[in-house]
């Protein structure tokens, strides 16, 4: 495959189903494990060469990239995996899609891979151009601007800095900062330092960096020894499945959910901290899957608007299709748009989209060195493309539908598998005790499936968008293979 | 030059050099305005265009990247500026630089700019030879290990965590984590997320995320409406100029700033928020290009162990060589390297180098999606070999000598320059005042010179190590024509 992909790049095809066609055409039949253990004798050698220069552990596998193809993950091995976790959700089209290897190959793109700008300050001369037809080509209703940022992590502490900046503006009412607030804010003192906070749900990932992790309540392991902001932390609806079932319950989360934001928001300005932003996640992808109702983000939305809180909404990981639409919040029929929607992973660049309410005024407020990388915004502009010229949004709901429909009737029929949820292929279920979910992932992983976890004992399904239903359908054979010795 | 640059780079010629004489070669003989105004209308255009996006107002110009050469930056309006500031500091080889060129067409790096992993889980198989290739093979002396990150920003943030994960383990003493100590971290609380800080100096830049930016004091627009941790605060030499003339006052602000920090690791450590770390820059790069003596360094790297505090020093703008040696720290003579060296800018990659005492003991504790992007390791890989097969840090001693003494010579003939400073061509000089050195600025512009200012007052140079004697001639020639003018 190493030396057939360049080839197939350099058609630049770029017809309706035919990049689709050609991917088919080169991933293989089916996932093949060749080693009798997971992972095999290569990668364990180069894992204990890795731990020489960092800790290693988190280390599943070494990856053959040259011969990794479509939604098929090829290791250092030679065993070949059917890919439903995709580097933690971050593979739009899985792997080598021709367009992208057309991209890095075109001449004309040399320079954009090899001199990165300071895009902050010397954008290149068709920039403009290509936040036109990359990020704002699906920018969510409501939301016309939009900043770059290199990570997960940067958008939403900078998205933060944001939503602190307008709140302190606001509450300047136009005058100008005084003498004190410069001078005090260089020693991270008020009243140029003040003390005000982003709310925050019991089970989020918002990202590892000081300010996102004072907002992430998903593990101890990310926490643990790291100072925090004190800001607030609101209950996360807890519902029960499946959900038909447990309509009255469910409900009640929800209104207890809404009235502890409230709550908060009252008790934090009380003592002096005051909520200026909310963020929250469509679903809580790193801490369990868990699931609110459309209901439940709109009456959150209008609590935020009746509060002056700035509504962030973390698309981190829901972001650019995998629930079936480009936008998870796109769900939820908001009459009002979230204030700003950050993300990162599968849209290959980090960011943020925002309302225009939201933009600094001065310059240099949300800046960096490299405030992101235009080459992904280069290679973002192909995966768009590709995503509308083979409907991939619509292969996904179609796709998500038959995995989950089939994943519920394997739970009916294994009940040790439970809780089957998700939107799209974006989708989950629980196993009795996080011991079963590891020993179910490392047993899939031994029939030639490769995926990951999420929460305590959640299997966590994460695909590419060109992922079909036959994948699906070898997904769902190894599912039932494995669930067969619980 | 944008048909010229893919074929030179084509040639993968690797002799020694070869590369400076292909890039000489195309070069032109020197910066050339040809529009009335800089910004021209073709970047003024753009900006407004820009404007209705996001905040553009700290654009500058927009470049046009593939005519870019070397170290001279083609706008889009068609002026060619010879390039002293070289993207915030963040390009190594100047613009388009052959064996960078040659590295992104190369068919066998293909996949790697098109499957970006998750490489704290699924790390290439080349991974390990790669790291060892590139960050590895310039570590700085007595730092074993390394981590990426994908950002200057990041680093730092990493790099905290490490210190306090680090320090919070010492104090267990090697017992595991209480059920309480989980729990409370989950919820920003003691004892999980306990009260420990860095120490920073006053003037110092480390980043614009909220850990970063609760130790970056520089200028109040990075800072203002932002909260912040309650961290210390030391006291930086404020040296006078020229050295050899206050020797006496300077060596007195060295111990000035040594008996602060020792005074505040004690007074924190009474108020219940012990020093765990302490992050200096080895010249100020964003605060004024401020500098301590050789000698200060390492009397505040002897107390730092003394007091048990981690010394990390932050390389991100000096570090790759400007300063004529790979790390500037190298120049102070320590007889005890750094804890922690975090890097980003010109290595391309963001990260950093620490002793194998810092390495967490578990798996997932410093960790994100991408935790940095091989692309980058790739091209640096090559930025290493044309470093070293060029002897580009012999170069940059020897230009940044002339360059410098060039600068010496004209502030005594027009004394409006003064303090004239610097190592390598990584160099400074002062203005009377704010406006004065905008409008140097302004003016170097005009004449066809890119280059940037440094905290209130100063002119900042930061030119690729490409930059030969030639360069240097040009720059004094034109910065001699602009400072007739004051």
């Amino acid at each position: 495959m190493l030396s057939t992909f360049p080839r197939l790049g350099a058609l630049s095809i770029r017809c309706k189903g035919c990049y689709r066609a050609l991917t088919s055409l080169a991933e293989p039949s089916g996932p093949q494990v060749v080693t009798s253990t997971v992972p095999g004798p290569k990668s364990i050698a180069l894992k204990n060469e890795l731990q020489e220069i960092q800790n290693a552990d988190a280390v599943q596998l070494f990856v053959n990239y040259n011969k990794s193809v479509g939604n098929y993950l090829v290791d250092a091995d030679g065993n070949t995996f059917l890919d439903v976790y995709t580097q933690i959700s971050s593979l739009p089209l899985g792997y080598n899609h021709p367009a992208l290897v057309s991209a890095v190959q075109d001449p004309k793109n040399v320079s954009t891979f090899v001199n990165r700008p300071a895009l902050g300050i010397l954008p290149p001369d068709g920039h403009v151009q290509r936040l036109r037809s990359s990020l704002l080509s699906i920018a969510p209703a409501g939301l016309s601007e939009v900043q770059t940022m290199a990570c997960g992590s940067c958008s939403n502490e900078n998205a933060y800095k944001a939503v602190f900046i307008n709140y302190m503006a606001r509450k300047r009412g136009g005058r100008a900062p005084t003498q004190e607030e410069l001078e005090s804010s260089k020693y991270n003192k008020e009243p140029g330092s003040p003390s005000i906070s982003i709310l925050s749900f019991d089970g989020s990932f918002h990202g590892r960096t000081f300010g996102c992790l004072s907002t992430t309540h998903s593990k101890p392991i990310h926490k643990l020894d790291i100072p925090a902001f004190d800001w607030p932390i609101a209950h996360y609806p807890q519902y029960k499945y499946p959900l038909e079932h447990f309509t009255e319950e469910n409900a009640a989360e929800d209104a207890k959910s809404l009235a502890h934001v409230e709550e908060l928001i009252g008790q934090w300005q009380k003592k002096g901290c005051p909520v200026a932003g909310l963020i929250v996640e469509p679903i809580q992808g790193e801490g369990g899957d868990n699931r609110a109702s459309d209901e439940f983000y709109c009456q959150l939305r209008n609590l935020a608007s009746k509060n002056d809180v700035v509504f962030i909404c973390d698309e981190v990981q829901t972001g650019c299709g995998p629930t079936g639409k480009w936008w998870a919040h796109e769900y939820w029929g908001l009459s009002n748009p979230p204030d700003i929607v950050c993300f990162s992973k599968k849209m290959l660049t980090g960011g943020y989209f925002y309302k225009s309410e939201v933009r600094p005024k001065e310059a240099y407020r949300i800046f960096n060195t490299w405030v992101g990388d235009p080459t992904k915004l280069l290679l973002l502009e192909e995966v768009i493309k590709v995503v509308k010229n083979e409907a991939l949004l619509e292969n996904i709901c179609k796709t998500g539908d038959f995995m989950l429909n089939g994943m519920t009737d394997l739970s009916k029929k294994y009940p040790v598998l439970h809780n089957v949820r998700g939107r799209g292929t974006f989708g989950a279920a629980d196993m009795p005790t996080p011991k079963a979910r590891d020993k179910l992932i490392k047993e899939l992983h031994l029939k030639g499936v490769h995926c990951g976890g999420s929460g305590n004992q959640s299997l966590r399904l994460r695909t590419a968008l060109t992922f079909e239903r036959k994948h699906a359908e070898l997904f769902l054979d190894r599912l039932e293979q494995v669930l067969k010795i619980f």
